[in-house]
């Protein structure tokens, strides 16, 4: 079994109008040394593929063809056996 | 500078339709090795703080008193220096 944990995060580019109203909020509550907050998803999936390759290969995909929209976010995936 | 990835994720007890939905569609695309699909959210964060200690505290008290709703959702996060 694997477990994959999966950020998908906007590109640098594109702006995150959610990520600048929590700053906002960060501020109003006194929270100073905040400079930036980008939001994204975040997905955990487990796995019971035979090996880790096989794993990431299916993450992968996964992400590719339908968690993330390749034009505006950017993903990171680690696996891990467990 | 310090960046803080910070993943947000509903508690085990806690359903998510969403995640199901993504399951679904992820054995309908034939990624028949993956077992349970769960979504949170992942906030991304630059600190201007003195100390990696401050950062660490200023990300704990930004999850518990903005971020994460302590009934349902469990956060971790990485502070590092950037």
């Amino acid at each position: 079994m694997f477990k994959a944990k999966i950020s998908i995060t906007l590109r640098q580019s594109i702006l995150d109008p959610q990520g600048k109203a929590i700053h906002h909020a960060l501020e109003s509550m006194e929270m100073n040394d905040v400079s930036e907050v980008r939001i994204g998803k975040f997905v955990e999936m487990t796995l019971n593929s035979s090996t880790k390759e096989q794993a990431e290969q299916t993450v992968e995909q996964a992400c590719k063809k339908l968690l993330a929209n390749p034009v505006m976010e950017d993903f990171h995936f680690v696996v891990t056996q467990i």
